[in-house]
């Protein structure tokens, strides 16, 4: 039944053979792994408008020259990624780059805050798609948390059924999403150059404004950076792509930049020219569409593919959280779990801890992730910066043909992240003093993981110069409740083993113990039986006590004890409520506190 | 770590050979399996006011009559069950009597209703005393569920550490309600004869009252039998007593009878005779009380003692529900775990599960239990029913010396008991309906477990004329994931049993099955390697398959099939996380679809 129910949700397994046609194509590839970067188109203007708002709106003018600061910003991230995907085409992105470059712990810092930040991206994006929608239903309102919890279960199967196939699916809401605001941006434009729009609305660029400091510019860049969180996706992602996959990633990851640059560029433009103010109740996107269009279906053209995209934004999460938690875990910083293809050959393990991590924080905030967002945006700008400082010091090192150009790209690029991180740390502590903890925690059980693994292997290993200890023979001690067909069948089966067999009888009570040595005798005179009397009428006590007596006797002549346990198995499973789960017990406890081997033998009831 | 909050909660174990001590003298029975009854008089004169209440205060004085004809009830209940304690000496009470006599439905239906009925009694009677508990404390009101799971928590307590115990523990409250009423008792009467009580109050016996009916009457009646709930108790539970049991029994219950008696006419009588009228706020013993003393110490002595006797009636409950869960398990319609002694030799299982199922009760009622009593009622009344009517065949059959006396005395409780039911079930069908859907229920279910029971029992049983299987020889597979040193220590094993091994290897890619033969050849060449392909990454599927090919070849050569899988034991439970739990899965899947013996061989981390 459970199984149907899983066929029907994910699809029936696919073969291993299967797994070049799960590869992606660019097309595809921009639509899953870039819904992350343009949504934040949606937003990013907005962003730097609501911090120079707080001057006056003279100092909107500002918006320009901080955009054209993010897009030098958004060219050297995405030149420096090119490297890193060219550089490391088996993906890993920054967690490889910086492990292999400056150090364990710079990767596992940059992996672990991927890690956490892919898991604030589901719960980030799936919220405010949420309020998205229990903004045009207000009777869904008090369901907030149970809808975007069902929008993560949805997404979640949607990626446990497949890359190609939620690529699929996702690629029509992004790519009309683009479609849509490039028609805004035209016809905005259009409109600006036949005169439609009165240009008294904006301030000229180089106004003087009063009260503005550098401090407050700064901030406002670093809000408007939150437009560039979800570029570095791809480069973990490389193996998901169709061969070449490190060409075909590099050339998505320019078209991504690209489209990012012109929307970003467009979107800036429009408000500056429109002079639009961030509203509390309407975002800027909002505001120029209903400029551009008034209140008519392209207007709701926009303002639909743009809560998609928000929503969606998440999926770049679910393909780049399993990918890295595989690369993690390869090298044992993770469970070993994370490395195992599911049915339809995704990580499921990872898809699926992502959807539940990101359920527990939807309901840990109750539907209000907001003010996690500072923690995402400085959960990016950690790995940024390491992995271009881990792409200085390669080239440093190697220095290739051309590395000073290289070297110059992604030195202009730490400079800036180092720069936007510290601003973060600076005007935001209270949002984000909370990295401060958990990284550490992160990386701590990252690395107590590893020694864990290690340890195991150690112990694993075999040592050809101590060959395991030698076997001379078997005893055999099957506990006997009564003289049943069960313990027959398990004196036969121990007969054929061993002739080293001891039946063993726990009683409560004398009369019973006299009786039932007696009723053996008859039955079973060649097989040992030991009666056990419990005081405390506990079988396991008596039992365990006497398997260690036998166990050490055993080791002395280099006899390994095994003991048989019979298993009832029901046909009905409430039958089970009828026996006693002693059996049960009783494995559980030998096999984790003796050197026994435990055997079980079925007894399948026919009804 | 919990093993040692056992040990502090419920005492150290007992041996089994403390069970004499472990026995009951008549002072301790009476003050264990009598508080139910006693305390009923607390309520019982009030219900009978409550109902001649609807037509006027003059309907007052049938009261009197009324009480007369519940002590002849009374009377014949107490006779009755003094012969079925000596007819049946080993307890079981009316699912016993029902059973032997009647037939094996009326027994359970008996044994249901009575089953049900203590869960009932819990329930009420801890809700009724948190009642009174926050009555005193009003801030308490918001928490009335909480402090009564405490309170069923704490006598659930109380009666796993023992039977003495608790009756020590409980005897003090016990006597001291039954001082306390005698006082009350005492007092009143010694005023009305000293004429310190004006006898205006009341209406004089006989007097004519206007829109009296015969159904009004049978009603007042039927209240007024709640105070016999709880007399059933002793019967259930002789097997508690110090022998000789049925004589010691029985003085019980003539002590219980007589005292039962006297305290419920006394408070009938002193009720008519002060003219009490039931009031919503203020129960009748307490208004005689402020009537005989004021509002003085003594007042509040009676108020305090009632109020603790009312939570302590839940423990007969507890000391009856046990011993007959344990005759129904005995006789195969319950669990056989109802029938194991626990660390103190209580029924441990039964006073659990009655702990369990009056809190859930509890929870699903809010604490507002009151409109289960009738419900309580009728469940208390069909087995007095039964049970007579069970004793009237058991005469009718056997005629023993003087059987005519003993006839009459269990046909007029019949008759009696019977009427009861009848007005219960005309006058309160609406609350009472239930029970023709839960009895019959219950005694389904009871078949059901005895039909289960019976069959396991066909089929352990060993025909002499049918052989076991004889085993040949035995094939062990041994599934392995790679060469280490555990599966060095499998092989070692396995060939110290039987030559005939086949190593299995699934693998998910060809060139690792072909690395992996090739290394194993060098390593183990003298044992089968066998190696599964998997398409779809299941280790599960391939091994089934092969298992089945194996097992029906050896079993046409009589061969038995192991499967030796080994288990990985962790140093730190936390570890287990970071270790696929496949061979966990593989042990349950083959224990339960599979005919082949699965041994485990632990592998303990040393760290």
């Amino acid at each position: 039944m459970l199984s149907s129910v899983k066929r029907l949700l994910i699809g029936r397994p696919l073969k291993s053979t299967a797994l070049g046609e799960q590869k992606l194509n660019i097309l595809k590839a921009l639509a899953i792994l870039s819904s992350d970067a343009l949504s934040s188109v949606a937003y990013g203007t907005e962003q730097i408008l609501i911090v120079l708002a707080t001057i006056s709106v003279i100092a909107f003018w500002y918006s320009i020259p901080i955009a054209v600061g993010i897009l030098v910003l958004l060219a050297a991230l995405i030149l420096s990624y090119r490297q890193i995907i060219y550089s490391y085409p088996h993906g890993g992105g920054a967690y490889v780059v910086s492990k292999e470059n400056i150090g364990e712990k710079a990767g596992l810092i940059a992996g672990g805050s991927l890690l956490v930040d892919y898991i604030l991206t589901v719960a980030v994006s799936v919220s405010a798609g949420t309020d998205a929608i229990t903004s045009a239903f207000p009777s869904l309102h008090t369901h907030t948390v149970s809808i975007a919890c069902v929008l993560v279960i949805f997404i979640t199967i949607l990626n446990l059924r497949g890359l190609t196939e939620s690529a699929s699916i996702l690629a029509y809401p992004v790519y009309l999403f683009v479609v849509a605001l490039f028609i805004l941006i035209g016809v905005g434009i259009f409109k600006i150059f036949t005169g439609q729009v009165s240009p008294t609305h904006h301030v000229a660029i180089g106004a003087p404004v009063q009260g503005i400091t550098l401090f407050l510019l700064l901030r406002a860049f670093a809000s408007g950076c939150s437009a560039l969180t979800g570029v570095e996706a791809i480069s973990n992602a490389i193996p998901t792509f169709k061969d070449p996959a490190p060409k075909n990633a590099a050339k998505t990851l320019i078209l991504m930049g690209s489209l990012l640059a012109l929307l970003f560029t467009g979107i800036t433009f429009l408000a500056y020219y429109y002079g639009i103010a961030p509203k509390h109740d309407e975002t800027v996107v909002s505001q120029i569409a209903k400029e551009t269009f008034g209140r008519n279906y392209l207007y709701f053209f926009i303002q639909g593919t743009t809560a998609l995209i928000l929503v969606l934004a998440a999926n770049t999460g679910y393909s780049a959280f399993p990918l890295l938690a595989f690369s993690l875990a390869k090298d044992k910083y993770m469970p070993r779990m994370f490395t195992i293809r599911g049915d339809r050959l995704g990580y499921s393990n990872g898809i699926v801890s992502l959807g539940i991590a990101s359920i527990l924080l939807i309901i840990a905030f109750k539907g209000k992730t907001e003010h996690l967002i500072p923690l995402y945006a400085v959960g990016v700008f950690i790995p940024f910066t390491l992995s271009q400082t881990g792409m200085i010091i390669k080239w440093l090192r190697e220095k290739p043909a051309g590395w000073v150009a290289k070297l110059t790209a992604n030195l202009i690029g730490a400079l800036i992240t180092l720069t936007v991180l510290i601003i973060f740390f600076v005007t935001k502590l209270g949002q984000v003093w909370f990295v401060f903890i958990f990284l550490p925690l992160i990386v701590f059980a990252f690395l107590r993981v590893k020694v864990h693994y290690e340890a195991v292997g150690e112990q694993l290993r075999i040592d050809p110069e101590k060959p395991a200890l030698q076997i001379d023979g078997n005893v055999i001690i099957v506990p006997v409740a009564g003289i049943t067909k069960v313990v027959e069948n398990s004196i036969n089966y121990a007969k054929s083993l061993t002739d080293q067999i001891f039946a063993v009888y726990v009683s409560f009570d004398r009369e019973d113990e006299k009786r039932f040595e007696e009723k053996w005798e008859k039955w079973q005179p060649n097989v040992r039986l030991v009666t056990l009397h419990s005081h405390y009428r506990s079988v396991l006590q008596p039992l365990s006590k006497f398997i260690d007596t036998v166990e050490h006797k055993a080791s002395e002549n280099n006899y390994r004890v095994t003991v048989l346990i019979p298993q009832f198995i029901t046909k009905k499973s409430w039958h089970n409520i009828l026996h006693n789960q002693s059996s049960f017990l009783i494995r559980a406890y030998l096999i984790f506190k003796k050197k026994v081997i435990v055997s079980t033998l079925p007894f399948h009831f026919k009804k």
